[in-house]
């Protein structure tokens, strides 16, 4: 009882050697395989990798659109909560608009869910940005409306909305469009450990 | 493409219906299933529920609490931003210690995890709480620790930390000790989100 590893350091280490020696990461560039890692360390399932879907540039794109200073723009207030700020290279916004109080009016004028419609409010910030959609299907749907409509697309999409209706359809579209560089995890799996793993490992270098 | 589904409620029923058809929640008491839906809702993998363990009482005695005013401890930031205010019945406090300025040097001074020195900072609240720990392995580990020096136990423990070091053993002990009705995850999986679903459950008894 009293034997457990209590050094935060050695834990990190020990964890991304487990999982660098479990997870068949063969096939994934470098750079990407580090955000796997992350991603996986957040949820405990190495075969995490199994449904990761991604283009080669995504981890390069939402780097180098963070240090340009753009926004992260997510769809979950939990997300932008969990994103590590000292991590971020330029200070960048986190904008999750969930919470707006013009949300509710808009989503009932769309007939979509709330989700959905706090998304006609990142407008303004969506070109060169970088996307983290880990709850609503809905979310990432409306994302492809928006860009229909010419909204500039981001800079890169982390696309991992979780569960049982849209989520894989969603996930699916996104690839299938490519509006931007993507980072997926194909099927039901998702959420938002998985989406601020991703995020706070893009936006560094370091392990 | 348009297709999807926009209706927020028509998602849940849909997605709830999902669960209950491909879930085995026979074995499983209707108040603890009605969390662990949630909880596989968080997560999109019904096979969530091969790895539960729970006391028959842990959702009774945890709603119990909160409705007697009881606050919420959580080890990470992004449970305490994840649980829906309006499903708590007394506006009860919740509570994360992890950001509190004294928590560096307790580590230090502790020798272990800034997760794990965040629960010294829980001793006057633990008695009576609802505790959600989804991160840290160490934070389940320290909490034995301090009811081993005395500290009256919570009503309520969701243990469900996450990852490779620490999560299996920490889980174990927990059922081992059963030191107030418990609800985990045995294995390396858990998280925050399946943390805020647990307790957002357990809040409220509409599904």
């Amino acid at each position: 009882m009293n034997t457990y590893v209590r050094d935060g350091a050695e834990i990190y280490r020990r964890s991304f050697g487990m999982i660098r020696a479990e997870a068949d990461l063969a096939a994934v560039p470098p750079d990407v395989a580090t955000v796997a890692v992350r991603m996986i360390h957040a949820c405990g399932m190495v075969d995490l990798v199994d449904d990761l879907a991604f283009s080669a540039d995504v981890v390069a794109a939402g780097r180098s659109a963070l240090r340009s200073g753009a926004p992260v723009l997510t769809d979950a207030t939990m997300i932008a909560s969990g994103i590590t700020r000292a991590r971020l290279p330029c200070a960048n916004d986190i904008v999750c608009t969930l919470p707006d109080a013009r949300v509710p009016k808009l989503a009932a004028h769309l007939g979509t869910t709330r989700s959905a419609a706090a998304l006609d409010l990142w407008r303004d910030r969506l070109p060169g940005s970088v996307v983290a959609i880990g709850n609503a299907p809905t979310a990432l749907f409306r994302l492809f409306e928006l860009l229909d409509e010419g909204v500039g697309p981001p800079a890169a999409i982390v696309g991992v909305p979780v569960g049982f209706v849209g989520a894989v359809e969603s996930k699916e579209e996104l690839v299938r469009r490519s509006p931007a560089p993507y980072l997926v995890v194909h099927g039901r799996r998702g959420g938002s450990a998985m989406a601020v793993a991703a995020v706070n490992a893009i936006a560094t270098e370091d392990g």
